[in-house]
C-alpha cells in the first residue's frame, strides 16, 4: 500500500451500494456490495464545490485532469498510458447528406489500447494498485481484456483474462504481447464470468467484471465531463452511446449529476436525452426497456460483430434503465448489416474507421431521425468507442457493399 | 480556393528551395522547387514573435493548437480528426531494468489511423483543400497511404494510393474503408514512385510523396513543439526517431530551430543530440552516414517488419544528415529479431503494444547505452510512430521468444 506518498487531491470520502445506500469504504479493496450484491457507486464532496479553473489541471491533456473528481488518492500509484481527452469531431458531410445541422463524434478510438475501456482500466488498475493486490482477471467481450492487459503489465501487476473463442485474433495476440495469460471459453461474456468465478475460487486475484469493482465506472466517466468542458459546458440535445455492460452510459450520467450539483453548466442547460444503442443480436436492454422480459437475467443473445455489445444479462441493467428513464432517452437495436453500412458511411464521408459498435451508434441516429424521435436541428453527439482496427479479421473484403 | 474566408492565423511568409534558397509563393500549390528539383521549405515572420501565450491555443488538444506557426490560412480549409498532443510518458519500469534515470516515449501510436502520419497528411490534405486540388495519390510503405486516404475522405478530395505488394492485409484493407483507390506493386516504396509518376503522368492529381510537397514536414514538426511544450519548454538531452523517408527527423528539428529563434526555449537549454534508427534490412542513411557510400541514389534494400523505414532511397537524405551533424547525432541499424524483442519488452514492462519502429528506437537506446554513446543519467526521449496494430498479421505467434 502506498496511500501516504502525495497528499491526495481526490475529493472521494465513501461509497455506497446502487440498490439500498449502504456506506462502504473507499480505503480497501471492495467488490459489490455485501448488502445486496450491487455495484458500488463512488461519492465526493461536492459541499465547497470547485470551479473547473479550479479542478481540472489544464496542463494534462489525459482524463486525469479531473484529478479532484476522481478516486485515486496518491500520484504515485497512477497508472497511466495518456487515456482520454479524445476528439469531438464535427461530421459536416454526413450531416448534410441527411440533413442534420449539428453532428458530431467523440473519437474513443484514439485512446491507448484502441478503445474507451482504457479509461475504466486506467482507474481501476491504479486503484488496484493502490490498494494493494498483485494481480487481476476480468472476463471480457475483447476490448475491456486488451485494456485490463496493458494497464497491468504497465502497473506491474500480473493479468488474466478470459474471452469468448470466437472473439477476433487480434484482441488475443494483443493480450499475449502484454504478457497477460489468456483463457478462452465456448460462449459469450456472461460464460466467461462462470469461468472467471471457477479460476478465482480463491479469491487471489481481483475480478475487474464490469460493475463488480466501483472504479471503472470512474473512469468511464471522465467522457462525461470531457463532453461538457469540449463544448464550453454546454452539453448536446441527444447523446447516443452503444452500450454493452453499460458502464460508459451510466458513468457518463453520473459525471453530469456530478457537474450539474456543483454549478458547472452553463445556466438553462438541459440534460441530453440518453439512448442506448444495442446489436439486433443482443438486445437485452431493448427487450426489458419495451417490456418483451421483465428483467435480463435470463436472456440469451448470439454473437454479433459489435463484440462490446454481446452482453447477454449486463449487471448495470437496473441503472442503465435509470438512466433512460430519467433522460427520456430510448433503445435502439441494428442489424449486422446496418453496422457494415455505418462503418462504410463513416469511413467514405468522414475519414473514421470505427468500431462495428460505432457504427451501429450513427445507424441509431439515421433510424430515429426516420422515426421522427430526433429532430435534424438538434445537437446530435455519437460516441465511437473503438477503432475499427482490431474487427479487421471480422471485417475485411466487406468495405464494399 | 477558399483564402478569404476567415483572417488568418498563419505567421507563413514563403518556400524556399532547400539546396539554393531560391523563394516560392505559398500561396499556389507547389512540388519540389523548379531550380534543383529538391524539397521546398516553409518560413515564417519571427521577426516580432509570439510568446507561448500568445501563439498556442490552449483550448485546442490537437496540433492544430499552434497554427500561427502551420502554413493553413483559412480555418474552414482545416481537414482534422484531431491529431497530435499524443502523451509523453515515462518509462520507469525499463528503465530501471537497464538503469536509465530519465527514459521516455512519445506514443505516436494514439493518432487518429494509428501513426504519426495523421499530422503530415492533415496538414497537407488541408493545404491540397485549401490550394484547390480535387484529388491526391502517394507512393506509401503503408501508414502514410492509410492516413492520406482518410484525410481525403474527411476533405472530400479522391485518393489512390500505391503500396508494396508485400505490406501486411490491415493497410490496404483500411484504405478500402476509406474509400481510397489501392494500386500494389512489386517492390519497395522506390518503386511504387515510379508507379506514381506513370500513373499520375498528366499531372492531374497532387503527389503528396514525402517532401514532394511542402506541408508534410510543417505538420511533423509539430512533434517538436509539443516534445518542448510538455517538457516545459526544455528538451531532452538524445532523442531517437525511426528514420525512413525522414519527415519527422527534419521536421523535429525545425520546430526546435524556430522555437530558438522566438526564444520559446527555457535559459541554457541545448538541442538534443538526434539518432535516427534504422532496419538492418533497409539502412541507407547508416551506410552514406559512415561513408560506405557517397550516398544513397543507387542503394537497394528489403523488406522489414517496420514497413515505415523500408525506404531505400530517401529524397530528404542531405537533410537528414544536416540534422545529424549539427546535432552530433548518430544512425544505428536493428535486425528484425531485435524489433521483436523490443515489442516484447515494451509491452510486456510497458503495456505498449508498438510498432517495429517504435521497437527499434528502444533497441537502438540499449545498444547505444552499452557502447556509451548514452549516458544512463541522460534525458532520453523514444519516439513511436504508430501503433503495432496494423502489422499484427506479419508479428502474430511472435509474442513469446
Amino acid at each position: 500500500m502506498n496511500l501516504t506518498v502525495a497528499p491526495s487531491l481526490s475529493r472521494i470520502h465513501s461509497l455506497h451500494c446502487a440498490r439500498c445506500h449502504t456506506p462502504y469504504s473507499p480505503f480497501e479493496l471492495q467488490s459489490v456490495s455485501a448488502c445486496c450484491q450491487q455495484p458500488l457507486v463512488a461519492d465526493y464532496d461536492l459541499h465547497y464545490p470547485p470551479t473547473p479553473a479550479e479542478a481540472i489541471d489544464q496542463a494534462d491533456s489525459s482524463m486525469w485532469r479531473y484529478g479532484a473528481l476522481l478516486p485515486l488518492l496518491a500520484e504515485a500509484n497512477k497508472v497511466t498510458l495518456g487515456e482520454g481527452m479524445t476528439p469531438l469531431l464535427q461530421l459536416p458531410r454526413l450531416g448534410s447528406k441527411y440533413g442534420f445541422s449539428a453532428l458530431t463524434l467523440k473519437d474513443e478510438g484514439q485512446n491507448p489500447t484502441g478503445s474507451f475501456k482504457a479509461r475504466g482500466l486506467s482507474m481501476a488498475i491504479s486503484k488496484a494498485k493502490e490498494l494493494g493486490a498483485q494481480g487481476c482477471i476480468i472476463p471480457t467481450a475483447g476490448n475491456a481484456g486488451v485494456a485490463m492487459a496493458a494497464y497491468c503489465a504497465r502497473g506491474g501487476l500480473s493479468a488474466t483474462v478470459v474471452m469468448p473463442r470466437h472473439t477476433p485474433e487480434a484482441f488475443k495476440e494483443e493480450c499475449y504481447w502484454y504478457g497477460a495469460q489468456v483463457e478462452l471459453v465456448d460462449g459469450l461474456i456472461n460464460d466467461c464470468a462462470a469461468r472467471v468465478r471457477q479460476l478465482n475460487a480463491g479469491g487471489e486475484l481481483l475480478d475487474i467484471s464490469t460493475l463488480k469493482e466501483p472504479y471503472r465506472l470512474e473512469g468511464k466517466k471522465t467522457m462525461g465531463y470531457e463532453i461538457a468542458e469540449q463544448l464550453g459546458w454546454q452539453l448536446p440535445d441527444v447523446l447516443l452511446y452503444p452500450a454493452g455492460g453499460g458502464t460508459g452510459l451510466i458513468g457518463i450520467w453520473k459525471a453530469f449529476q456530478e457537474m450539474k450539483a456543483m454549478g458547472w453548466l452553463a445556466p438553462e442547460t438541459a440534460l441530453p436525452r440518453m439512448v442506448a444503442v444495442q446489436a439486433e443480436n443482443c438486445r437485452p436492454l431493448y427487450d426489458t426497456y419495451f417490456g418483451y422480459q421483465a428483467n435480463s437475467l435470463n436472456y440469451n443473445g448470439r454473437p454479433t460483430l459489435a463484440n462490446g455489445l454481446a452482453v447477454p444479462r449486463p449487471l448495470g441493467e437496473p441503472l442503465m434503465l435509470d438512466v433512460l428513464r430519467e433522460s427520456q432517452g430510448t433503445v435502439v437495436s441494428i442489424s449486422e448489416e446496418g453496422m457494415l453500412e455505418g462503418m462504410r458511411e463513416l469511413g467514405q464521408q468522414e475519414g473514421l474507421f470505427v468500431a462495428p459498435e460505432g457504427a451501429a451508434v450513427w445507424m441509431a441516429a439515421r433510424q430515429l431521425l426516420s422515426t421522427g424521435w430526433l429532430r435534424a436541428d438538434e445537437r446530435i453527439l455519437l460516441l465511437n468507442t473503438g477503432s475499427g482496427q482490431k474487427y479487421m479479421s471480422n471485417v475485411a473484403g466487406r468495405a464494399w457493399a
